[in-house]
């Protein structure tokens, strides 16, 4: 169900109009040129060096041929169908070409111009107008403020930067690169060229008049040759078309590593400034895509490097982390990383690992990370026998090889052993190998060996720990789509609102939510009997949808200790309220009894319009409101993953039993999240439901929501 | 005043005996060899390929003559005086071989050999044996368990890691290598020397037997070509005398990186497995070499990194930064990568910079990073104006310039506008050149010309971020020694141990530390009478230096309200001390107003054994106990330094006023601070000083400990 925001596609996504643009049989450019460096002449020459076997249509009033081909007076003259039309004109001229190429019934028009909705209010109409038209006529929109794209398969770049078209070696062993930044694709693109890697497409989506990233996942999705979806997006415009997306590439065994500016707030906004789109929730978007099963990367570095792991290894890196290397100094710089990672390096001793054990020379003891010494010089044999030792080992999925390169001669020790284990190995655990000395003069038909046998190559081996950590930790992901209950959808009131405390609690109890006992008294005398009914003491606290902070506005009551004392708070409560809300109509009061103390924690979920449901625990005052001590998690996470994020808490601690005092009910608290997950899976018109506090007991003896608030959108 | 700590240099640094190792004018190798790749021939052969011009001695008792040159039979045989002696040769024959060197009056002698203190009791006394012999003869050890030393400028690598010499180039341009580790030595000399840089010395120090880092970064800080000292070290020796080298290093307008493992308590493990050594706290490690001026880097990539700038920038980085990029995505992975390291981009505006405004063309908008479009491809003097502007404004002190690089056409078109104006400039802002698209293929000589500026080329933009973060932090340290204070002196008695409350709060109290009016009373008349005069409620506390816990004894006992429960009082407490304590005899019973109430902090001082003494900043509590939320504060930082501390705690906010409530006195805390500081240099015996809590009051309303203990050493 995707949700149109206002910047939103307005074209719907056929795969039959993507497929014109990206791997089109004719190609019209308007603008055609020869001047050099100009856009419609650096086009032509694109399409013309890598060899483009389609129709070329140029379209230049003032010219009757260019580099040898006809030129077209106008768009009116094209023949009807061609596939794709580039606009390689001044902005001016962008709608009214538009209109033209819908009325020749053009498949899709890529526009390089800048200026549309980035630009302003009068940009911004202009851009709606260009998607409006291409929509009527069913024409896909690339841009405006695209860089285009290039089919590397085919050899079709239709774009204006300088293109040597990189295409896949081997089977699903592809990049496809769709950045909302058209200069972000390009710079990912050299790069991933330069380490041997090959690409599928590489779009840049730019303003998204016509068509978003999500269309092009979708799109790749299906592609065969692609293993990776590499994308740079600053704002998603459809988040929850993505997540689908997102879920159907892992099924279809692709992995999307993902970078996305807008962790600061200044980014966000820097962002809305020229694209002319507001982003949302970053932590939200962090979130929910990993749940979908992408892998976030953090830099540009770490986007190629992640990519590069994946198409090279044969199988994903999982399990624990085996580190080998030379030094001793670079084991204790591992374990630190490791440790700010918080990337598993299973412990491994000379004790229970005997094959690993008799691998080394005496002087050597088994460890993790694990220090070979200069050895290897002497004996190369030793890294041979040393991975095979760890091929065979359970307890390891990845293998990190920190090697010192220092010159050809060395090197050229080092990896004929390396080679040899991985050629005769069994299973298919990926390995990497990273220099330690950057620079050094490796000659690059061992970088070649290495990568022809699956092994990524890095020059660092800082930046091989965190790809591969990113990598594993993406592995606890469940890409599939948490499906709603039936059982856990409520009656909720048709107009919306407010549900004030005592209606919100009615409609939770039977889920399994706790709350301490109480009832809604309508008169003093009701509170008396209803207070001597439950025990003292007692908590009062007025109830009205317009009551949203009850505090502030002298409506709760605390430690009632006898019937005199809840007839004569009635009075005064009900005269505060009115003091602070003339206007206010009470439900009643509601009369609670007073909880036991315990630890105060607050739990809320709410539906981010773009995102959709989320659930926040934390710690409840300083921590949460100062500190910022809340985690994030998603509705459908499994019980385990749960108690893993409740477990990230920086005050976590308090959690297991601090100073003497009992450890908690996490198992309760767990319970607690996924119940309400299911709640707003199962009740999308849910805006937000704060349980604040939560009260967190013991092992064994609950938690109990002292309170309850619920906003719900109208049907 | 070195503290000389187990495994310390039984040898002092004599710069003669460093001298004849680090410029040697003769060499003898022990242990010469001729078959390729044994230790021995690997040095003759550096020596001869790099030009040593000095005497050659072999001694092989076998042969001779290898490759042309004499053989000793023994070094008996050795001509007396000779600088430098190369061990190459296996451990069973090393200690005698030492005593037989000392005998000849060798100057130093390299030893590579491991198995020493690394490997258990024999191997340490074994050293120590190797320690006695050369300190009582005079001799400096390198090593055991290194990779000795080379000398770029004269060639002379005692090494047998295979080395071409890459002395510098200009004048105060080198890079001076000091590690514990060979293998990490010989890694960072490669990378240094790939980066285009050059080397004065590498050394390295191993198991330190006779020499360590501090000799050597000693030696450094008076050579003239050396500009940084690049350090590799797992632990420090002598900590307090690397703290006076590195302020003589800073003073001789040298600059120290650091990379040092043990962050995590895993690496400090093993550290201590294969130096042989323990680590002593790291975080009072990282706080003290920083207040000496010595950059810290995390990686060995920002090792170099931080290297390079120092050596090729004209100026260190300081003041605000701003970045120059070519697209939008970038600006916003800029931002957010600045916020997280906490780098000051001054805010640029249309309004407030009229020059860089008029630089740039209408479309683009002035902002910090600064967005400069694809236009520079077709306007390229679009990056000399801008650079310009920017060397032209007051607000940015370096300037990092974040280029997409494509390809030889590409690159070829940005680089000479760049190189116009760096030649054109006045002033000396550090620049630096940071390529997005990581292994783009750009051409050597742009590099090289970039550099001949004096404009270090970075194949990744978050690297240079971060490594100017850390050079414009370093600039913050005062690397200046404080000086102790008479005026803090004070009188402790002779015998050292603890000091119970009421004597360390009569101690501290003249030199302007707040506590309540207290008294103490040694009859439960006394206190009555005390307790009345200071007025209801007060507080008992049992005083006696066996009682540092004294709550946990029964020894405090808070709020009493008259006369009548203080004499209650007294005698119950009386009776659960000798509960707990049966033997314990006391000074008396304080008796003290009982404070107002206001937020509860810790503050505390010690005297770490190695490193010197630290004070010790934070909330009390969970907040320090579980969330490790305290700050560490050199003794002798200014007042604004300290403040700049405090506000980096992680609950800082609640110093500031938060929820209505007041803000609180920074300015006594941070007095409060200092004023700790200055007792602790100016009486070295005190080990520790815990005030805990301290209340803290709203501003200008001060701060007051209610409690005090000191431990002290006896004179």
């Amino acid at each position: 169900m995707p949700v149109e925001t206002l910047e939103a596609p307005v074209q719907s996504s056929a795969e039959r109009s993507i497929d014109r643009l990206l791997r089109p049989r004719s190609v019209a450019i308007v603008g055609a040129s020869e001047k050099p460096g100009a856009l419609g002449a650096s086009v032509l020459a694109n399409l013309e060096r890598n060899g483009f076997a389609g129709e070329i249509h140029l379209i230049n009033p003032k010219r009757p041929e260019i580099a040898g081909r006809a030129c077209l007076p106008g768009i009116e003259a094209l023949p009807w169908g061609v596939d794709a039309a580039v606009l390689a004109i001044p902005r001016a001229g962008v709608v009214d070409a538009v209109r033209q190429l819908a009325a020749r019934g053009v498949g899709s028009a890529v526009i390089f111009s800048a200026g549309f909705a980035e630009g302003g209010e009068a940009g911004l109409a202009e851009q709606r107008n260009i998607a409006r038209i291409a929509a009527e006529a069913g024409m896909l929109i690339e841009g405006p403020n695209c860089l285009g794209m290039v089919n590397h398969y085919d050899g079709v770049p239709l774009t204006f930067v300088e293109t040597a078209v990189t295409p896949p070696v081997g089977e699903a062993a592809g990049i496809g690169i769709v950045s909302q930044s058209g200069a972000m694709a390009a710079v990912l693109g050299t790069t991933i060229a330069s380490r041997g890697l090959g690409l599928t497409f590489s779009v840049s989506t730019g303003n998204e008049a016509g068509s978003g990233v999500e269309d092009y996942v979708e799109y790749l999705a299906g592609d065969a040759g692609t293993r990776v979806i590499a994308m740079i997006v600053e704002q998603f415009r459809q988040p929850r078309r993505f997540l689908a997306a997102a879920r159907a590439a892992a099924a279809a065994g692709k992995t999307i590593v993902l970078l996305h500016p807008g962790k600061s707030s200044a980014a966000r906004e820097s962002a809305a400034t020229h694209t002319g789109a507001m982003a949302g929730d970053y932590a939200v978007m962090r979130l929910l895509v990993a749940q979908a099963g992408v892998v976030v990367a953090e830099t540009l570095e770490e986007l190629s490097d992640i990519a590069e792991i994946v198409v090279r290894s044969p199988a994903l890196p999982s399990g624990g982390t085996a580190v080998l290397g030379e030094s001793g100094a670079f084991k204790a710089l591992m374990l630190d990383l490791a440790e700010e990672l918080a990337l598993p390096l299973p412990a491994l001793t000379d004790a229970c690992s005997p094959v690993l054990r008799a691998a080394l020379p005496e002087f050597v003891g088994v460890s993790n990370p694990l220090d070979l010494t200069a050895q290897g010089l002497v004996d190369p044999d030793l890294y041979a026998r040393t991975l095979t030792a760890l091929f065979g080992d359970d307890r390891i999925g990845t293998i990190i090889i920190g090697i010192i390169q220092t010159d050809p001669v060395t090197i050229g020790i080092k990896v004929p052993p390396i080679l040899r284990a991985m050629q005769e190995r069994t299973g298919d655990k990926p390995v990497i190998f990273a220099g330690l000395d950057e620079g050094a003069p490796i000659p690059a038909e061992h970088v070649e060996a290495l990568r022809s046998l699956g092994i990524p190559y890095f020059p660092a081996s800082e930046r091989a720990l965190r790809a591969v950590t990113r990598l594993i930790r993406a592995q606890a992901a469940s890409p599939q789509e948490a499906t709603p209950s039936g059982a856990a959808a409520l009656r909720l009131p048709e107009a919306g609102g407010v549900i004030p405390e005592h209606a919100a609690k009615s409609l939770l109890a039977p889920l399994g939510f706790a709350f301490p006992p109480s009832h809604l008294a309508t008169s003093p005398a009701e509170a008396r009997s209803l207070a001597e009914r439950l025990g003292f003491p007692v908590v009062l606290k007025a109830q009205s949808s317009a009551l949203s902070h009850k505090s502030d506005a002298g409506g709760v009551l605390l430690n009632l200790g006898d019937a005199a004392a809840v007839e004569a708070g009635w009075h005064r409560m009900v005269a505060e309220v009115a003091g602070h809300l003339p206007d206010v109509a009470l439900d009643g009061i509601l009369v609670e009894k007073m909880g036991e103390r315990g630890a105060e924690l607050i739990v809320g979920a709410r539906s981010d319009p773009d995102w959709g449901p989320v659930i926040l625990v934390g710690f409840g005052g300083v921590q949460a409101e100062i500190l910022k001590d809340v985690r994030l998690i998603a509705p459908g996470m499994s019980r385990s993953a749960i108690l893993a994020e409740i477990g990230q808490l920086k005050a976590a601690a308090l959690l297991h039993g601090w100073r003497g005092s009992p450890a908690l009910d996490l198992d309760a608290l767990a319970a607690l999240v996924e119940r309400l997950g299911a709640v707003m899976l199962a009740n999308p018109r849910i805006r937000e439901i704060d349980l604040n506090p939560v009260i967190l007991y013991p092992r064994e003896q609950g938690a109990v929501a002292l309170d309850a608030l619920m906003l719900v959108d109208p049907n």
